[in-house]
């Protein structure tokens, strides 16, 4: 097939290689971008006088056209028409005729592709924060349905101090705050006008930059022609903020399949989120967070990937710049999809709390309280820490809980222990008794909670905004 | 060496476990963070009345000795003891008596050691953002040196188009400028004060984070004890932003390196800043611009460390996480290094404007502007395009310029060209044209200039601002 | 749908998360290995007397029917059965009648998927190995037909010494030689057969895998049936040789781009090989190069991913495993048309000998030679060496070459420069006396081509073998 | 300082440049290599009468005093020389005069570099296996102190099948077995000499690269010079090695993380290899296996970081390949430690039999058992595995195991249920029955361990004839 910039050439492209380099086969999910995008920069043609303005309105017609064919699936993309943009153009002036020549004035691949994908990803970042919101707010209600249920905390995996299961969930809640900011600093990159910039100079036409922004509802331009095209930041940023929220989602799978065990067992997950086994008929996998646990390697790969592939590539344009799509659009969509899933698998939690107290109730976890318990009664510390441990000792070797020994037995540890001592170990104390801002004390959750929902509500504005310059 | 978590052990730690799991060796680089948190913490145990007032100012005394010891060399780090905050502890109380005891009242080593790191980064990301200025400004200067200097301008590494050697390096300024937007969110993460979350659950002491904070003029707290000690976000974020604009520092490595090469010839630089061979005598290499490029394979493997160990940790600290420190600091350091050196570098560069603008004025980079010459004159770009491509395999046949071809030969493409075609392909022309925002031609390249200024006088005002927030 | 393992349900699967855990999508690229593997398990069945002879019949039957479905495109994928054995298996039931649920009698899937990957690796380890060689063998080709070409070669892309284009094209050669080698690697750790493993523990049939694994042509068996469903190493591997292959095309390709460079030219691509610009008429970009070189950051994230996503998981099998096949396959893929296209493109580079000579002939590439002099005639190398720089730098202040200096003014660097200097300075001089084995003179390259067809020869010879090991 | 390839300077190197581009702080530790390697050439130089023998005689004697200096503390070490091979020129030519300068006859650093890296990786190799040979020695001694322990095989972390303890830990017995065949390939990698290849293009002096070899105990000469000093395949090929090793070793991590819960108290650590907490006195922390499993992130980092630095680089040697040896030196120490940690840790292990025992007799891990035993009486495994199924939901539902439902219940689920299916599901018998090849049966586990020790002698063999090869 003839090629649009075949002039200079004296022979055709070898088929392996023009399937090689092609990317049509991936880049067709652009088309609703790169028409828009087509269509702004032809009425900005028209209105600076540089093609005439019926010219425009058959390009602007033909193209909305093509949109519809391409909605219905009556749009055969041509490998050897390479991209997007040709398999286009080259449509374009068949329905139209010379005018579709036209389109390309002022204009390159290079700054058309760029506009395409700060497009694509200014949307989806909006897409991708209103089911991050979806997640945080299922995570709010889950921890508002038990208010009361305690759990053992771990660090290192061993029980260490008794908390609400609440405070717990609400931990991922703020990690995933964290996350909706470090998005909006994708979308604020991602909003930058690149068309205009051309091959890599800007054009010799006297285009308007800032028409083409309005229209497209960009705040901002790129500044000079060759970052425009050479650019690929908001991209390794965007696979960065994902790599991270997927490290998070890790560790809350990591979690659920902890508590979904047997020897944890606090908690089960609905049918309708697991899956059984070809071979063992008792068998309940909580394949969701499995998966998702899985697919935080498959997006960390995709930024890996991006950040090699840029590295050491001289200015502008290099066709090794092609490799920034299948990684980004897989990422999208695992990131959506993971956060769809999610919310409805939080949802869908059943919690066992007397199992989650019980766990809480043994090994020890309020060794801490009772070295504050010392404390307050006058010992240091680093002193404190080593009469609660010895307690410990002592208990591991006859069996006992802290809460089983008697005054006698605690008084041989320190002779500061009193009465008031057991009522200051007992599990619910030592919950209520973690009162400071931000600790696990019913009050404390109480108010994250009323704080969590102002920030979600801000959130969610942000994105009713964003959303708006959406195209 | 006797624990200071010993009490409940039977048994000491293994030697070679000792080692392995010990992390003063790295860890002592945060000696000052740590002892102003400490600071931080006595004073606002003492006006909590948590401890008597005498005891924190015994702490603070010291606390502060042991600094000076430090900073004078007089300090013995032990294995034995772990870490930074157990070596200074020790220490403390050998030097103050049992009062140094109290001292990790209401903390626990799992907040103590984020908030030393949160304030490492706080203060680092400013110290980044310094150097990162300055390089700006290196670039900013020496393309001021040389506002005419015209040379080609490249995609796929071949020539493209004419362009100024200054709008190509103001590229680079730009991406540093994004740089700058991204580390300012590193900053924000970083500023959150973790203090009070003790092992996980907050504390039974009734503290005041908000002194604390405040103290150490952080301007948010962690809102979940469990977050504040499992997050590890604001180093990955610091990381990301590192491998990005080591990826930038790459590209211009990559770039520096083949405009030193023999075959481009466009710039040398400074003799202090290159080194020679130990067999080759005539060697002068760009080792800073390989090495650059070299590290930043380094950084993007320090990413994708901390990814990977964080990745699937349940809550909250597990000992995983003792692994975030030494890539943290090397890539503070290579980054520092990197910046520091190449704004040297690039100040001292000379340029070779005559090659470069020889190097233009080949190989057709005005073959665009002959195929927009023809669009002016009625033309659709498409075929002007067809038109200029044929011309261009016509002169590599015949081995002549476009500028060469005589106006009856351009006839033979186009009956459009006319005698002011010689002029629209001079390469000054072709550049002077380009005169959209944003674009190669002088008048936008000065105003790129002063745009640049302005731009880095907000960034260092932003810095002069968070500077004094450091400790 | 009904799930072949829903007995134990009491609820259906969200299709959100059907969609979500469903993997035929991808392994469904598995059909031809996955009905093999059934097949040889349906006989060994029968001949242990766990099914009857005539089951076994219908089976093969059935499955051999449903082979030539899949490959006639008449058979239609459930995402509801989530992959391709319950596909396959239902299909099978449907057809053949409750015989067809006995063929996962003594089986499990984490057996069975483990089975169709190591006969899939296995077999496009073959394949890779092939178009390995056949690049190998275009190299040495290319290599052959410009015996004389002299270049310059280069360390830092600084020019160095005069080499032998053949010498430099063949270090391609030797690197590839390895990365065989490590192919070899792959192939004897894919060559493990894993059924008979069963969910993780074997199973209460008295199978015979040795059987098995004659059918299948695998010359070992696991010997820990939980290793045997947990293990990855085959695919990690895999990845691991498919990066640093990667890598090695992406320093070729790095060179390709260079010398094709308008600065360079040493080298011309054929335009078959090669695109052109939507906006630039001249350009002729040699994008599959560049496409190579990006593609590594592909393979190399791919390796990535499988390793963070393996990281950390408990024994035996987890869902996470499930995100090994689509990187696994895309890697294949990659590099399978990376080495095809590469072939051609080696086979079709025109190479410039002139402009390659000219340039070796500049530069003081000599230098050495000039050091290697003195020493000959009894100078420490260490002052020779010192000598000849300070000859360069005379040189360059003169803008002369070395083989330019009389031999009065050679008198004043040293003593001992006599008339034969200039002889031992001529660049064909330097090629042809290094000579040392291994070197870049011509007889050590002629010796090297042969050295290399003989291994060429050894590596086709292994691949014979072992391609008659595939199904 | 003056550098010695100082003659074509006119300037000095700046000091932060000479800082920045330096790498004597980290390779210094090549120390041993780089005087090895130069003893060699130099006797080789003087039988090849390139220099005289009294010559080599007396470089020989000043670098064995320099090694005795190095190795006694005595040598100062300067940044200036940049780096080991420079420091060690300059003394010995301090000591022993102008014959010190001859030792750079007919060698570059590049060459040099290259070799002593080989010696070092090739001997590290070695060590490696040695430790990689001692864990799996403690595996297996410590299946074999517990050959009846039974505990519950997991898959998805559910309960699956009921397995031996034995077995499990075997698992990891095989993986490494796997790990030291790739070791093997590691070493044939590093087991080519390099020497002799110059700059990049051999040299011009009659040299006998086989003496070389021969006295350094080299198996294989790099047959191409520009690939010698251009190669860093074999240094990637460890890191991958390392990488997948960890991989294991994070596996094996997590589990005993798990084991050491109070959830699943399998196992306990000895104190010697746990430690505690600066705030909660009961705490004692499986602290060696969750580092090694953090460092996993780590060395996968380090294998990311030489990849991404060799990708795109062109031929021969450039600085940037300087970053090679921080990340394989850490390398190499990370994994030698995690090694030895790791064997004294397992050699330490208390199982807990009875805990494990139990764990395996509930959750219905008998269930796959039960419908085998259907199948066994005639029905196809799919219809097996549905009754099977509905009688786990029965049970769940009345809250049962299997083993306790009445012949009656049973019949009532399947009227092929007989007296003897209580005996058949038996969770002894779940595990005796299971003795296909590979299995878990206790007579499968012998052979296995057995096996192995068959293995492992024939490793350790390998271990003795290379280390021979060692310097």
């Amino acid at each position: 097939m003839t090629k649009l910039w075949g002039g200079r050439f004296t022979k055709g492209t070898d088929v392996l290689v023009e399937e090689f380099t092609s990317s049509i086969s991936f880049d067709r999910r652009l088309y609703k971008e790169d028409i828009a995008g087509s269509i702004a920069h032809a009425r900005m043609l028209a209105k600076c006088g540089i093609i005439a303005a019926d010219e425009a309105e058959a390009i602007i017609a033909g193209l909305t056209d093509i949109l519809a064919d391409i909605e219905a699936g009556n749009f055969s993309f041509e490998t050897a028409l390479e991209d997007i943009h040709m398999n286009i153009e080259k449509r374009l002036t068949e329905r139209i005729g010379p005018a579709g020549g036209k389109l390309h004035t002022a204009r390159s691949r290079n700054d058309q592709v760029a506009l395409d994908t700060h497009l694509y990803l200014r949307k989806e970042a909006v897409a991708v924060g209103q089911l991050l919101c979806g997640l945080q707010e299922a995570i709010m209600e889950t921890a508002a349905r038990f208010p009361d249920a305690i759990m053992p905390g771990y660090t290192h995996l061993q029980r260490a101090q008794p908390i609400l299961f609440a405070h717990h969930l609400l931990a991922y809640f703020f990690m995933l705050g964290r996350d909706f900011d470090r998005l909006r600093g994708v979308w604020e990159r991602a909003d930058i006008m690149p068309l205009g910039a051309g091959a890599l100079a800007g054009t010799t036409f006297p285009i308007d930059r800032k028409q083409v922004a309005d229209e497209l509802k960009f705040g901002r331009l790129y500044e000079n022609s060759i970052d425009a095209v050479a650019d690929r930041d908001y991209m390794m940023e965007f696979l960065s903020f994902a790599a991270i929220l997927m490290v998070h989602l890790s560790r809350l799978s990591e979690e659920v399949i902890l508590w979904c065990s047997s020897e944890f067992k606090f908690v089960e997950l609905d049918d309708a989120h697991c899956t059984g086994s070809s071979i063992m008929p008792q068998k309940k996998n909580p394949d969701v967070a499995e998966l998702v646990r899985g697919k935080t390697g498959r997006v960390i790969g995709h930024l890996m990937a991006l950040l090699t592939t840029m590295k050491g590539l001289p200015l502008a344009y290099n066709k090794d710049m092609q490799e920034d799509k299948e990684g980004l659009f897989d990422t999208v969509d695992t990131v959506k999809f993971s956060l769809s899933v999610y919310a409805a698998m939080v949802r869908g939690m059943k919690v066992n709390a007397p199992r989650m107290l019980a766990a809480a109730d043994e090994d020890f976890t309020n060794a801490t309280d009772m070295a504050d318990y010392l404390v307050k009664k006058g010992l240091p510390f680093r002193q404190a820490h080593e009469v609660s441990g010895k307690s410990v000792r002592y208990c591991l070797e006859k069996d006992k809980k802290l809460t089983d020994l008697s005054l006698a037995e605690l008084k041989e540890f320190s002779p500061l222990f009193e009465e008031d001592i057991l009522e200051a170990i007992k599990v619910e104390t030592c919950v209520a008794a973690r009162n400071s801002y931000g600790g696990t004390s019913p009050s404390q959750v109480k108010e994250a909670l009323a704080g969590g929902r102002e920030a979600l509500k801000r959130q969610l504005a942000w994105l009713d905004t964003h959303r708006k310059n959406g195209i």
